[in-house]
């Protein structure tokens, strides 16, 4: 296929291709002449991993090209699973992504859970663009599948409520959540993160 | 006490305290003459506050005079964590902190757990430099403490299993991987979130 076709069935614009070819991320296409050149699936695919790391993981050019080399070497799929887990930042900054109306992930599940929780909770846009992301890069969930994650988060939450305490002060408990939400908060995902690699490993070691 | 003893007891320095005032974050103290003042506990407690807002939320001098002017009003302490837990992104940039070889909790934790985790994990020092940060601010975490939140994280993690395929090509499968991290992983500290508000109301309820 063509350098148009290329940008069009991959999602990423002629100018980034053609940066990605500079960088060597991507490997040349055939070439069919002194200015045109022909590629094929294997370009589409690295141009998908390319944008999924930059845009999504937040990960550098020359992180990128770490992982690509990494890829290179052959490797089972869970090596490939630990490559990109330890390259990608366990917290990344929020997607700046905001509602366009549509129907909403965040207030059916918070109504399947029966759970009460303010109209004006910003969480629900964050999770709202957060489903629809999924959706556009053809991660489709289904609410069924959502509610198992909602009914461990309360667990996670009941664990929370026992630990923090309600000083009557308002501003030493708005202290308290706020080193509890910003630096406890982020221990559950690196916990998430452990467990997967415990599990990728022992899917290894049935094999 | 004096201008310095405050800076000593808040742990926040004497330029950053003149800049919460001339902000008008922090009130002024009672005045002794023309260049002395008095301040109290109610100081202490306010620069702790700006401190954590600040450096562990991230917040900007404009979204935390929203918050301390929000907390001015009288409020329950329910209120004062919607307050807070709306003010704060849900995704946080990672510490840059770094280990300093003392006790891991990372490694106390993989081996209580029986996790499979290399030694070369990004993440284990990144779980120690959380911990040491939350000690350094009073809240100490017996291990004990962790253990239920690792077993959460351990349900997650199957949940997680059950959903992303293993497709052979190893740029697929890396792409598949960054998105779900990315895209989906923050989804959880969301669905965290509605819980503890729905807990919160609960408990406004219950009185």
């Amino acid at each position: 296929m063509k350098l148009s076709e290329l940008s069009e069935q991959s999602g990423v614009p002629i100018a980034s291709i053609k940066f990605y070819r500079r960088e060597n991320l991507l490997p040349p296409g055939r070439s069919l002449g002194a200015t045109t050149a022909d590629y094929d699936e294997s370009h589409v695919r690295r141009l998908k991993l390319i944008r999924a790391m930059t845009r999504f993981g937040g990960l550098s050019v020359a992180a990128v090209r770490d992982v690509l080399a990494a890829l290179e070497e052959p490797h089972s799929p869970v090596e490939v699973l630990g490559i990109v887990d330890y390259a990608i930042p366990a917290d990344l900054p929020e997607d700046a992504e905001t509602t366009d109306g549509g129907p909403s992930w965040a207030a059916d599940l918070i109504e399947r859970m029966g759970w009460d929780v303010s109209d004006h909770s910003p969480h629900r846009a964050a999770l709202d663009a957060r489903m629809r992301a999924l959706h556009r890069l053809g991660m489709d969930w289904d609410i069924e599948e959502l509610l198992p994650y909602a009914r461990l988060a309360e667990q996670v939450a009941h664990l929370d409520a026992a630990r923090i305490e309600l000083p009557a002060d308002p501003e030493i408990l708005a202290e308290r959540v706020v080193v509890f939400s910003t630096l406890f908060g982020p221990v559950m995902p690196l916990l998430r993160r452990f467990a997967h690699e415990n599990q990728a490993r022992g899917r290894i070691a049935d094999v």
